[in-house]
């Protein structure tokens, strides 16, 4: 069994969005071990619309297919199926209901162009939208060389798409695999990209099931570690032997399991379990590592207060930042990076302080202290930590990193401790 | 002259990576009117690349693709493209040193693998990659029915792909197009996205040059108005007269044009424009407004300062507001909002401060005050603006929307002033 993927809506076509819906469809289509051999966009034209369901049956034994259910003209999308299986459409009185249902909500009457989203290929399985007025549906016929093929067409829109995917395709689906796919993600920090590969580069050699990918971004690096088999625990029993290897290769200091892959949510757990409040002293990062880390809920419980001192007169004023420390060693420093945690924890009466400070251009820089430097620094039961960075790359570049290694610093000295 | 986007790469395959690449291309050919019927992904397959290709041919003049000119074996775009057209593969000398520089600057010796990214297309035009080793190239050829066709490979990650596609590909198939295209955002705040809509629909189904295109998100609708015409003044002309159409109905405070369609960058050029100082007192949405300020180059000279006061303590000892408010009014209120904002500006002394207070969710909610519920609050000139909002959806878009509204409430009050 394998699937094609088939997007159809111009403001793809144009560059206007990026295509989530196919990876969202992708990543749930992995989870349950169906491949994905062809991904296609097409624009709303009814004549290429049709030549791609053609194609798509061709070379896939199940075409999943996004949008053009709406009440237009140019949606023509289920027609389209119908006239490839050569069934006629139908009305469907359900549909009918929830067009009209959703319509009387805003006190209006059910127009008349809207009859379209109530008529669908003949012998479907219709899915239910409660976001919105299309319907969706699965059909399942033969072609014209006698091979049983399935058509699934979802709406467009991604809050609509994505409940059904979950809800009605996946479940369906699910009786077509007796595979169970399940990852794991392992942060790798303190340690650049093909560095990090090359520790690890005969493993991932070797590895059939599971598999590692590795995801770079701005100051780390994620590796997933995927296992395909009859449960989830067989998956996990794959996994395990692998996962600590890698961890001793890299230093169980610069890797950790996330979830998510984001360091925020380790810090946040960390955090919470061990009862630690948390003060944030932000300049080069504005607000950044703020908004991530409170982004994990429940951290109230956790997060007392952020300074974001961009100015150095609010350095002072605000964390008591020593006006002689600036005007020796710059606000861009490993000591006004110091006085500005201290500051913070102090004030706020938190256990931890991190602090951050940097040029994150593109001016502001000079020879000795060039875009890209940043100070990181956490205050922790007396002691403090301090991290110096360069990146380069553009402002959000340098920002991201820095709040990266921000939060790492903040997860290593818990762990330490 | 029609574009196929092939994008190679089984990461896009197994939904790890959202396809950045195939929108990149299509927004920079949208700009020089150069037409995309489809995109398509394919994994790193030998089989299915050639399939592709061929069919990307049938039904385009100009195949554009990405990946799969790395120096393994599943590297195999280019022999595919030369297999197409019926060529041979010749050595590059010029890729040569360039790869040999590359790893000569690291201090390794040049791997034999690595001679495959020395070997193109016999007859191809050679794109240099300054970021990586993988060189581009375009190749025009005839198909077998005697028509000429265009096959453009470049380099997958998109720091590579990105610069080779605006400096070397958009220059050469300008050639191909007589046309520019140019749009500017308007950018609609206070008004739903169906109300907004509604407003204007009769003026969006008249045009069709320029065209208009609607891009909901939290807090905002963005109307992109685009025109296609010999020359820029040209495309100017042809949308003036709409957009002041647009702006006439929606109001002049509830719709402003701005390049990049973000009210950040808005709020900033007024700032910078009036020399006005800012302050930020954000709980609920802790970081994220100062974030967007701070990511506009130069704002360090408006932004002074900003307090993320989460907890009820920090919000009285870093803002003095006053513990009784808190008691009385509860920490999401106007009255809280207003002092809060009132503490930032005073503390920091700044022109303007704004402030957010709300239930981000999923807890913390009640019959009250529910999970979405938020107060934003600007002081200027000794005066307050109070917004009450209520979002619903995720932790996220309660905060987005927050962010949305309190950037927006800024620029109102500085416009009216």
């Amino acid at each position: 069994m394998n699937v094609e993927i088939l997007c159809i809506g111009s403001e793809l076509l144009h560059g206007d969005i990026v295509n989530t819906n196919a990876r969202y469809i992708s990543k749930k289509l992995a989870e349950i071990a169906i491949d994905v051999h062809y991904q296609t966009v097409v624009g709303d034209n009814t004549d290429r619309i049709k030549k791609a369901f053609g194609i798509g049956f061709s070379r896939a034994d199940i075409v999943i297919c996004t949008g053009g259910l709406g009440p237009t003209q140019d949606d023509i999308t289920k027609e389209a199926l119908a006239e490839y299986f050569g069934v006629e459409m139908v009305y469907d009185e359900g549909s009918y209901e929830h067009v009209k249902n959703i319509y009387m909500r805003f006190r209006r009457d059910f127009p008349q162009n809207n009859m379209r989203q109530t008529y669908f290929p003949k012998g479907s399985i219709i899915m239910d939208n409660p976001n919105g007025t299309a319907n969706g549906c699965i059909y399942r016929g033969k072609d014209s060389e006698d091979n049983y093929k399935i058509g699934i067409l979802l709406p467009g829109p991604p809050k609509e798409m994505e409940p059904m995917m979950d809800l009605k395709v996946i479940p369906y689906l699910k009786q077509f695999s007796n595979w169970v796919v399940y990852g794991e993600k392992l942060v790798v920090t303190n340690i650049g990209e093909s560095a990090a590969e090359e520790m690890v580069l005969d493993i991932i050699k070797k590895q059939t099931n599971p598999t590692i990918a590795t995801f770079a971004s701005a100051g780390k690096v994620v590796f997933r570690i995927t296992a395909k088999a009859e449960s989830k625990e067989k998956c996990i029993e794959l996994i395990e032997p692998v996962m600590e290897e890698l961890i001793k290769r890299f230093g169980k200091d610069n890797a950790y399991l996330v979830d998510s892959g984001n360091v925020e949510d380790k810090v946040s757990q960390l955090l919470l379990e061990n009862s630690l409040t948390i003060s944030l002293a932000e300049s080069l990062t504005g607000g950044l590592v703020s908004s991530k880390l409170i982004s994990y809920p429940g951290i109230s419980k956790s997060y007392l207060q952020g300074f974001v001192t961009y100015s150095n007169e609010s350095k002072i004023k605000s964390l008591n930042v020593k006006e002689e420390t600036i005007e020796k060693y710059g606000a861009v420093s490993e000591e006004t990076a110091k006085e500005m945690a201290y500051g913070a924890a102090e004030i706020s009466g938190s256990d931890i302080a991190v602090s951050t400070t940097g040029i994150a251009g593109p001016d502001g820089g000079s020879k000795e202290k060039p875009v890209g430097l940043a100070y990181v620094c956490v205050y922790f039961e007396g002691r403090y930590e301090v991290k110096k960075i360069h990146s380069s790359g553009a402002r959000e570049t340098v920002r991201e990193r820095a709040a990266v290694a921000a939060l790492d610093l903040v997860r290593s000295c818990i762990e330490k401790k």
